[in-house]
């Protein structure tokens, strides 16, 4: 055989291959809500619960975004100036709109390869979610899942587990959402938790029943 | 117990613990080389022989990262001009750049959750390649494999899957990578591909013997 008669076919893995090694189906569980809420407390209990069980999960959060895929531009500094303040994320309401849009694409990635994937950010806009829901959901339908961490202002204030609500009191932050920058709540989640009435283990309990009740895990 | 007591502990589960569950390290196998070269097929045909193992995979390239996370100006323009202009990535080198930036952050997510991540993109910049490396490294040492698959630019012009060169040489495209603009190949890649003379199952069989002499699979 001529060398230019090789065959290139493509062996392509498919998202349901992967589901099947894996032994059950991906999708993405977004927790929303207030700074000091607790999506990723509750994120990170339901993350432990599924792994306890041999599911295969992921989370996804400020921790392990924001400082490589959704980089400030002073951590993108070392690229040049025009580069950082192109691409670098702040919190400016289309930087936060970026922020979303990226990790929504990533999440479909993790979902796509059969992960159950657990998403924990403020994403205080509701066309942002909404745009996330329909592209994961037009990729593969019900596998995105709202997950709204309701808790009142005032409590998240006195957990204040990151010290922004006291520098945005202190003039010292602006642009501080549910102080001065709005946060729309979702109009339907899927999931609703109070979480400034109960223990995170109480409310990844809720969201590992759901789960269970509408088929994504055994 | 008064609401205010409840402690908020971070039950965090880690890579370890995900690799422990997949039965294998995660790690990057990043693919370089001209478009045509054969680096997302034989991508595929790695990924396909690692699945039928049972080894937890996945493939990054452009079929799912250039509609989603690295869209195109024009994919983004639901979001108005200014932002698809800002986000959106062409093939200006500092888009490149940034494209390369993102899928080495998505890498090493993938990496992290214990995925064997194999990623194909054209990546023509040393720079940009030798960032992720590092980063990928600093986050798990030797997890970062480079491979060059290198074919002559003859051979992938023939090929021209994609139809870019016919453009490029017809002056309907610039910045092709190969024909005006540049392709910077590996120092020093963990693995060599001559993908002129082999099909894409014995280039995959050469990766699969590398993983396998190296401990990444058993």
């Amino acid at each position: 055989m001529e060398k230019t008669e090789i065959t290139w076919h493509d062996h392509t893995v498919s998202r349901s291959d992967r589901e099947n090694l894996n032994g059950h189906k991906g999708c993405v569980i977004w927790f929303t809500g207030l700074s000091g809420c607790g999506k990723s407390t509750v994120a990170n209990a339901v993350d432990h619960v599924l792994h306890q069980k041999g599911v295969h999960t992921f989370v996804l959060d400020g921790d392990n975004v924001r400082h490589g895929l959704n980089a400030s531009p002073s951590i993108l500094e070392s690229y040049g100036e025009d580069f950082a303040d192109r691409f670098g994320l702040g919190f400016a309401p289309e930087d936060r709109t970026e922020n979303i849009r990226r990790v929504g694409a990533v999440a479909e990635l993790f979902a796509s390869a059969g992960v159950v994937t657990l998403v924990a950010f403020v994403s205080p806009y509701r066309a942002d979610r909404d745009q996330v829901r329909k592209r994961i959901n037009d990729s593969c339908a019900g596998t995105f899942l709202e997950v709204y961490v309701n808790a009142p202002l005032e409590v998240c204030e006195a957990r204040d587990p990151k010290g922004l609500y006291k520098k945005a009191r202190a003039g010292e932050l602006t642009g501080m959402t549910g102080i001065d920058a709005p946060y729309e709540p979702p109009l339907a989640p899927e999931i609703h938790l109070m979480s400034g009435d109960h223990s995170p283990d109480e409310l990844a309990a809720v969201v590992i029943a759901y789960l269970s009740e509408n088929g994504f895990i055994s």
